[in-house]
């Protein structure tokens, strides 16, 4: 048996997102049933993280274990012949011993987050980035981001589903800069709570259009009630962008 | 009658092309259907430049003329509400002077050419880009494309259907760069054949895997013969990315 690590790119657009669902298309059921008919191997695939439906991944991690000889250059090539015409494609395949863990050994993960602050809508990017017509102040953004920056309770921006042990969570990284009519709201962390991150873009984009203060931001931060959130950033702008592993 | 200039985003992939057609839809119908839905007048929208099925505009300039009064501002916002489903946005308007033409006063065109240069297929940028699985030089490539600088008889890289008086043209700027994967090819000119810029990237690309030398490009060029073409790049890569008007 080899445990394969891969690298993901997916579009989010068609799936329930990550995990298999009963009730819709899943990235990782993609995976799985492209494995299943390359080795007649009814294999899991354990990813870095769990994305909601509309979710994209950029290079999201994952690993499946398989007992037919193969190697991982012939692997990632069979996988991608069998995903199509689903719009995942395995951009890295490699051997990792059978310790290393997609999810349990990764150390970092970062996101980012992609709005288009314009009145016209979109076109190419429809669900690829999140149109905000009126006018974003992106410096009053950031400001207001660094306030989560640290070690936290973030029950304010967690989702009600989510399953993580503790709302405690350390933020590591959290910028956001304009370029044009592109906002980037780049996010790190070890791990990240169920909807934190489009709870986080969600606050901070009223914080650009002037609805709420910087304080308003620390004052949610610090009362850790989920009905204190402003609003959730909708998943069509983000993307799984890294996962860090040790070495 | 008032004249309005737009710039216009469109994604190509549903279109036969900027330009009305009888057999399929067309970003200059969809837009004169918006006009008329808006206004009640039948009136002709004239581009920058005309660009083929599957062609994508960043910002495509265009006019028209309305007798309606109406501002600049809510033409815009109407166009694109009525503009929806397709993927054609306004993203500026402005009343111009009667005699300024999007196509006889532009005096430069710019486009960009978008390779993916990896083995696995696209997932969001499916129709966005060209993949490449084999690995293309772009040192080699840009230094191919400085010898098509200057004014040339580019019959090379010319479509049979070009409808352009004289195949000469002078070329301003080819610069090709690569980000990773990423591959971009600027072109900017003061007007280009009908399918110039696709042509030279076939090429490019030809010199970019070593198929051809950089030596190659040159005789191709001088050729000035339609059956010297290399190779044609697909449409999806192609954006129409500024145009350049006096003042």
């Amino acid at each position: 048996m080899t445990r394969f690590a891969l690298t993901v790119e997916f579009d989010g657009r068609p799936f329930m997102g990550w995990q298999r669902q009963d009730h819709g298309p899943s990235v990782q059921q993609a995976i799985e049933d492209a494995a299943f008919a390359v080795t007649g191997e009814r294999t899991a695939v354990h990813a870095a993280g769990r994305t909601d439906a509309g979710v994209h991944g950029a290079a999201m991690r994952a690993h499946l274990d398989i007992e037919k000889p193969i190697t991982a250059f012939r692997l990632s090539e069979a996988l991608n012949a069998r995903l199509r015409p689903n719009p995942v494609a395995i951009l890295a395949c490699e051997e990792v011993p059978g310790d290393w863990h997609a999810r349990f050994s990764c150390i970092g993960r970062a996101y980012e987050y992609r709005i288009v602050n314009r009145r016209a809508p979109l076109t190419w990017e429809k669900g690829l980035a999140w149109q905000v017509a009126q006018p974003l102040d992106a410096a009053a953004m950031h400001q207001a981001a660094q306030l989560l920056i640290g070690r936290h309770d973030f029950t304010t921006f967690r989702s009600a589903h989510c399953q993580s042990a503790s709302p405690l969570k350390s933020l590591d990284v959290l910028n956001v800069t304009r370029s044009g009519h592109r906002i980037a709201v780049v996010a790190e962390a070890r791990s990240f709570l169920h909807h934190q991150v489009r709870s986080m873009v969600g606050c901070l984009a009223l914080v650009g259009l002037g609805r709420w203060s910087i304080e308003d931001m620390g004052d949610a931060l610090a009362a850790a009630d989920r009905a204190r959130l402003g609003l959730n950033a909708p998943p069509d702008g983000l993307f799984f962008m890294h996962a860090r592993y040790p070495e």
